[in-house]
């Protein structure tokens, strides 16, 4: 055994870094980069320290000093101005000229007697430094500072020894041949629709909402003017795919279904057509196309739902059979939990022999919507599809796209959903559905925003969804969509949700968190303005969000002592403080609520004893309060106060 | 982009683990490694997990099933067997005949009419694992089963599914082809010496305690005689190269030497000879091999001090003038701290462009030294030399000799001191010598034994060294030197202990936390038997170390409460309970102390309320403890109880 490597430092505890930098971390464009990490270093020599950072793309490394905070523990901050996988790295030396000057102004200090031979080392640093510089104009300048410095009185030694202009010279041309630098780590840099988003959930065939028949991607503007009146800036739609024939549902979920029921979307293939045709109940491609150039025209975004279901009817079955799980009878396997069988769903094989080209089908499914002009994505439950094709199929797909989202659906077991995050997805489906009382909300969001966890997974929060009407919503008053809403719309800057929420609608479906009559199954009739809706509620919200930063960011999210087990409350300040809110829910229902709420002075850069204004941007009232402890009281028809500090 | 490699499962959060495996942990042979992961997989088959292990040399790994903890959190357990570098993996699968009888079961229970198809898909689950059986007899066996299906009634079907004879078969030839293995993490593996000793330092010139004139190896047996009654197993000696004469230091430190000074020993290097070389004083190399052959027939064990330092009379210093550094006059510089001047120390550069050559000459001193017999190494100020060069030269060292042991003597920031435990260094100096105060030696001691550090840094825990008189040793009573003491035999199942300790040497340097009149510098006249030693004491502990089985593990420590901040309460129990001692030391070196202390009943398997009783390993005495709350009192002239629940 020969030693191979001259290794001159150990760069430790790199954080953030998932598994050791196996995945990549996440950030937005612009969205500062604190690194932080323990460099390890024998001997007195003087050590600086880069953070180097790259986009995709740049060859040539960015860098910044780190900074030492003491017991071997560094810091140093960057950004990445462009979308896609950027990397960082740190790279450490010896700085040989500042250990030259430290140990120089030691002796000289001391009253060492004849420092000759100490100087002329010195004369030899700059003298190399010199070499380096070339033929800049720096390398003269630095070989006069060697000849003055050999030339030198005692006095003019000592100056030159901290001469700020020969420092930041020999700074420029440091000798870096002790230097050490880590494996880069990779960071997946999003655009701000990653973090920042209202979405809009409806399904395109109920945008009039009759009730005997569809409606068309030519019918959808009205609902989408709508969602847009109410601040929503993304509409999603559940899979726009041709819906199979065989074995179709019935209305609430019936396995015989009438003659004229349009099907589950998620029910994916027909004659028509697979995972890259439109069913054509909604229209064409052409109308697919036309629609989304109208979406994108009012300044909107359009998410579409990636489910890989197919029914019996899809193309694949007949032209890749062995993508399926295929029984000793030749007959195909279609989806079951005994004794439960799901006969118009095929699961596919992921593991076949063949699983290179599914796997790459599934990319270029993906590919061909993107190249559609499709730029978010959410995933149909991937957490029963193998882990290692998602993180295949992101990368591929970012590759060429960089700006594409991928949202997880997976309301999976937590380690499963971090999992999917750290693989790839730029957002993640949460528990915040089924999360009510305070102590849960306070625990599960502190998690999602402060732990570890934040560095990759992102919460985009859904108070419900076309399959989950929770129990807490099941004939609740419209307080109580009140108060979810204004949970939503301030715990987290992205969040969905899905239609019907706006018109309180409660109605479940017998022993079950889902809807009865969901329109999954059939064609649904509403008056999009019924009576008792909560549009202004909503309306209001996303008018806030959109005004105020700190409701855009994600990690800012700060809870304070409020002593009522009914009231949240808790902050959202941006780090240059031009955004201060202050958020107070009323959890309960019923009843008025009030209590002392303490706020957080220092967060807020406010003296202890301040007395200050504070207004909420709801009602518009002003409040004047002071110090650290203040009252808040709220109806449960108005339940949440948005106070800032302006 | 196409996929790469079929990755069938996630494995993640290994623990133990450093680094995610870039260094190795380190157990003791025979000792329990647990290891525990998260594993994650899409969908519903049913997941088996192993921990795999093999010991250096081994090409086969030996398994063990790992248990589902609940929320894909696994574990399980091996051991090694053989000193050296071994492996762990842990490899998932999926089950394809537990996932079979898993949804036939399903089925069946709930009552599906025809499972034809479902027998069918199991029989040849059974064929295909009778291929894999090849030409054993348990080829046929599995044909049989396989037949038996096929042919059985509904209730032998039913019966066959659940067969334990066939599931064990199924197991033995289970289909891995789902596999998913992860990249193997290293463990280095000691002998027990690593985790268990007791060090006698002494310098062997000392060795008659003759004030005048210096003692030889010839004239050590006595001494080692004694260490050995006193229950010490191992001797270790300062440096006994060649000492240089080239500004030899003089008694005190004094930069003048008298006539018939010694030396420092640390000042390594002179005409006679280097690092391979014995100083003349304390006799040949035949005197050398003659001593160790002694020492390990006394069942004893030396410990050489590797020390890189250089005298200017050094071999080095002509045969390899470019390994130093060498100024501009052409000259060698030596060792300074401005304005202090080491001029009997030249450093050696280990980024010299000969370093490859360097640092394989620092592995081929140990090499020799081990080549002679000696199995362990203190290095001597480790934190001044490269981190990675250490990683290099104990690698190269144990895979040659995989029973050396390394003991780090790096007095430095803690991050730097676990730097060189995880690079390799088998044991370390600690903090210990300084930590007095209760609060500090129970934090200190449960970062040392139960927190992450101890997968891979021992303390080796020294109350004094000869560079060391800690403050509340200066002029101590020689109470403090018996509670001291007891610390340090019990605290930790590794410890040295610097000789003159057993005689309260107690004198001071003026300020400064190190000895007057060192033996560093000159030689020491000493009555190793003076009045007022602690010999007794000494040896009762080891002996209660000997034999106590408790004494003898590292991560077995856990404190418990003792309402009297003077008194020290913890207990070290074994994992079959066959040894169980509770110990308390009373830090006061001037008052009695007394307090309730908490018996931790269930820790001892005893119950609420037990009446037990309680023996004094060192005085004999026995008492009647009942539950919880038991009284303890301590004299300052007996500070330490050793209680076992025999």
């Amino acid at each position: 055994m020969s030693p191979k490597q001259l290794t001159t430092a150990f760069i430790e505890n790199v954080r953030p870094a998932l598994d050791s930098g196996r995945y990549p971390i996440k950030r937005i464009v612009g969205e500062p980069l604190v690194v932080e990490a323990d460099l390890l270093k024998d001997g007195h020599d003087v050590t600086v320290a880069f953070l180097k950072w790259r986009c995709e793309g740049e060859k040539a490394w960015r860098e910044t000093a780190m900074e030492h905070l003491g017991n071997d523990h560094w810091r140093g901050v960057c950004s990445f101005d462009t979308i896609g996988l950027g990397e960082f790295t740190i790279e450490v030396y010896t700085e040989r000229w500042l250990t030259w000057q430290h140990e120089y102004l030691k002796k000289f200090d001391a009253g060492v007697p004849n420092l000759a031979l100490e100087i002329e080392e010195g004369a030899r640093l700059i003298d190399a430094a010199a070499q380096r510089a070339k033929k800049t104009a720096d390398a003269p300048r630095l070989k006069e500072f060697a000849a003055a410095l050999r030339a030198g009185s005692t006095a003019e030694v000592r100056a030159l020894a901290v001469d700020p202009q020969l420092q930041v010279l020999m700074t420029a041309y440091a000798d870096r041949d002790l230097t050490c630098e880590m494996e880069p780590h990779r960071v997946r840099v999003d655009r701000e629709a990653a973090r920042f988003g209202a979405w809009y959930e409806f399904f395109p065939r109920s945008a009039e909402g009759h009730a005997d028949r569809g409606s068309t991607f030519r019918d959808c503007l009205p609902r989408i003017d709508a969602a847009k009146a109410m601040g929503f800036d993304t509409i999603y739609f559940p899979p726009i795919h041709p819906i199979g024939f065989k074995n179709r549902k019935g209305r609430n979920n019936s396995t015989t279904c009438e003659p004229g029921d349009p099907g589950v979307p998620y029910a994916i293939g027909a004659p028509s057509g697979g995972h890259y045709a439109i069913e054509p109940a909604l229209g064409t491609m052409k109308d697919f196309e036309w629609l989304l150039k109208e979406i994108r025209k009012r300044d909107m975004e359009l998410v579409l739902d990636f489910a890989i279901n197919c029914s019996p009817d899809h193309p694949y079955v007949k032209e890749h059979p062995d993508w399926f799980h295929v029984r000793p009878d030749g007959s195909i396997k279609f989806a079951e939990n005994p004794p439960k069988k799901y006969e118009d769903i095929y699961p596919l094989n992921w593991t076949c022999p063949d699983w290179k080209a599914l796997w790459s089908e599934m990319r270029d499914v993906l590919l061909f919507w993107a190249g559609k002009g499709v730029r978010i994505f959410r995933v149909d439950n991937p957490h029963t599809k193998p882990i290692a094709m998602w993180e295949f199929i992101i990368e591929a797909v970012q590759k060429q796209f960089p700006d594409v989202i991928f949202l997880s659906e997976a309301f999976t077991r937590p380690r499963l959903m971090q999992a999917l995050a750290k693989v790839g997805f730029t957002q993640s489906y949460t528990y915040f559905t089924w999360r009510t009382q305070k102590a849960e909300l306070i625990q599960y969001f502190e998690e999602l925003t402060q732990s570890p966890v934040k560095e990759y997974m992102r919460g985009n929060i859904f108070p419900n969804t076309p399959d989950i009407l929770p129990w807490h919503l099941q004939r609740a008053p419209r307080n109580t969509f009140l108060h979810r809403f204004a949970l939503t719309a301030t715990l987290s800057p992205i969040y969905g949700m899905y239609s019907g929420f706006e018109l309180c609608e409660n109605e479940p479906f017998p022993g079950k968190e889902e809807y009865w009559d969901s329109e999954k199954y059939h064609y649904k009739g509403r008056d999009w303005n019924a009576p008792g809706n909560i549009i202004d509620w909503v309306t209001c919200l996303n008018g806030i969000r959109r005004s105020e930063r700190a409701l855009q960011l994600y990690d800012n999210l700060r809870f304070h002592r409020a002593d009522n087990d009914q009231i949240l409350f808790y902050s959202k300040v941006t780090p240059s403080r031009d955004s201060r809110l202050l958020i107070a829910v009323n959890l309960d229902s019923h009843h008025y609520q009030s209590c002392q709420v303490e706020v957080p002075l220092e967060h807020l850069g406010l003296e202890e004893n301040a007395s200050y204004r504070v207004r909420d941007l709801i009602t518009g009232e002003s409040y004047e309060w002071r110090g650290r402890w203040n009252y808040i009281g709220l109806r449960p028809d108005c339940p949440a106060h948005v106070l800032s500090l302006a």
